[in-house]
């Protein structure tokens, strides 16, 4: 509540936690000897002696960062409120294998590091987001489609030298929940659409990322268009991804004498207004839309964000879209339905890859256990007896 | 831990939750305060002095529940482990509104709980399923087609003099509710797709009823079905409840000399071998598979169960349905995919309502507020000092 702003004083967190104040004074020490918050000053006096002011101590460690991309990776060091200390972005290609790739990583993220006058011993978790499928339990990529030589491979390990947690997620995952976090947090259910050479799309549901049963989830490019006859690489027909993923609309478009070569260039040409690219993006935008309407009937989400490459065409694609998800959705699912694009540049897998790290560190799970621990060091002495058998 | 089997003794709750002993110790005498827990016996000795065995007491309370259908509803008294103390079936024609059908429940709630030996004292919560969505917060069912004079009217006062929290649903998020619960506790991301006159499926996420912004989720009746163009009452043409929802299917066989009214009948002339019904119920299968596959893709569940009327059908509705769903979906999301009929019989609902109101009652969230409010009064001597105003 610290962190989020909604209480700094020992009485404010009695009034919204309902918690003795006996033990709210408990836990507050408990967080500062954990280095989480610390007293800042005194609030205003409303009458009798001045309370302290408490402040979430962002700066108690720092998180590593990095966001995998086919032929790019961004990387950083963040603080514990998602602040950037350093960053870079640099030319890595997935492909070169999880060897060459996460040793590169590695020695970016001591650099890093180092740029940010930090050791790693201040590394409390690392964050990492890969362009495919992951297991998330155990950081493994599952049959990336994109990834030759991932499938399997726990990439943990490449880092264990930094002794600190490591979450590693699809990346379109991440950009749902940086979205999430830093333009929707008070939305709980919001999906992220991402519009790139593929189609996919990461799920908020009553606020925490639904991943589903393989990790698979959000996998939108493969459900069917109807009337679309595209073969797919997939090995199906009319597949979203083959009716409108950039990748597809591009190839189409040079069959027709324009010149692009993937989705940033048809939406380079759709800003320019040439008519071919333009229609052609318009009609991607209302297969889209057909997609969604379909997810907007099941799931019910307060917020659909647009983004990827292909977005960067502006109105177009989100007018096509928006016109065949208001048409073909039921009327109370769309009510208060907002359809937008991504506020957020760039960076924004980065951000989410922060905000993934930071919530596992300061998950309340991982301080009740440091609590609990804390507390039966302290209790040891004043134990009652009990009439069971030592364990 | 106690009421799901998973510790039974103070040595096994220290263990698997990492909680000081004594802290085991001062919930357990809560929890024994608050008649939810009770000593049984003693453990097996494993050396020393034998331990104290707690299980929960499900008979704490009970809870009223309701299941209303469009002509008819199931009622019930269970106890806390949504075991049925007294139940009945009667008819009741949601369409007479709220006032007569409340009323009605209300009166009949009584005559149970007599029936039961009990009076309204032991009502704990009351769990209540309706035929249309529902604004889950405020219990008011939300422009629900099939229940006229239901539009925005908040149900729980009906109930006020029981004094107990009156939880509503829609009916199909009951059904998703108790196959969680009885059949599939341990599957984090179900769904429950009933297939009766029309189409609509409840989803479990994360372990969690997921009920979108407008509680609209998991009204796949109106996805639409590539190619089809049946006319539904909705508006729209080619949605799947117009082309395979069971009173759609009972309509066109009766343009075709099948004698049959509703679902009910479709999946009883199947189960005769009827070939234009037969047929025709395996095409439905298609069908609701296409829409089916989809929801795979997006959503990624574990388990999706399948129910409702025309499901009495049996391996024929299934079988088109998986073989499209196998076929449509991403191999990696279908790789553990399981696809049942319903192991519930009709009183599914009842055992849902009862799940939803006694988590209600037993959430962690509510047993914390009651202990904070225990431990602040037993606090209230030893607070230390604080330097700030009273509030």
């Amino acid at each position: 509540m610290i962190r989020r702003g909604e209480a700094s004083s020992r009485g404010e967190l009695v009034a919204r936690t309902g918690l003795a104040r006996s033990t709210v004074v408990q836990r507050l020490d408990l967080l500062a000897e954990l280095g989480l918050v610390r007293e800042d000053g005194t609030l205003p006096s409303t009458g009798g002696r001045p309370g302290a002011r408490f402040r979430f101590a962002a700066d108690a460690g720092v998180v590593l960062v990095a966001d995998l991309g086919a032929t790019h990776c961004r990387l950083a060091v963040t603080d514990l409120a998602r602040g950037v200390l350093a960053h870079e972005e640099r030319e890595l290609a997935i492909d070169a294998g999880p060897g060459p790739v996460l040793t590169a990583v590695r020695t970016r993220f001591g650099a890093l590091l180092r740029r940010a006058g930090l050791d790693s011993q201040a590394v409390v978790a690392i964050g990492l987001g890969v362009p495919g499928p992951v297991e998330f339990a155990t950081g493994r990529p599952i049959k990336p489609p994109i990834m030759p030589g991932w499938d399997g491979v726990p990439i943990g390990p490449f880092f264990e030298d930094f002794g600190a947690p490591v979450l590693v997620d699809n990346d379109v995952n991440l950009l749902a929940i940086g979205e999430h976090a830093e333009a929707w947090p008070d939305r709980a259910d919001l999906l992220f659409i991402k519009v790139g050479t593929g189609i996919g799309c990461g799920i908020v549901a009553g606020g925490r990322l639904h991943r589903g049963a393989q990790g698979a989830a959000g996998d939108i490019g493969h459900i069917r268009v109807a009337g679309a006859t595209e073969r797919c690489r997939c090995g199906n027909v009319g597949c979203l991804e083959a009716v409108a993923g950039g990748g597809a609309i591009a190839s189409r478009l040079r069959s027709q004498g324009v010149a692009v070569e993937d989705a940033r260039d048809v939406a380079a040409a759709v800003r320019a207004a040439e008519p071919t690219a333009t229609a052609a993006v318009r009609d991607a935008g209302r297969s889209i839309g057909e997609v969604l309407a379909g997810t907007v009937n099941f799931f019910n989400p307060s917020v659909m964000v647009i983004g990827g490459d292909l977005a960067l065409a502006g109105d177009d694609l989100l007018a096509g879209l928006r016109e065949v998800v208001y048409r073909r959705s039921l009327a109370l699912a769309t009510r208060e339905l907002t359809i937008v694009p991504s506020r957020l540049d760039d960076g924004l897998g980065i951000i989410g890859a922060a905000v993934l790290a930071t919530e596992a560190v300061l998950a309340p799970e991982r301080i009740d256990a440091l609590a609990a621990r804390h507390s039966a060091l302290h209790d040891a002495a004043d134990v009652p007896a009990i009439a069971e058998p030592a364990r």
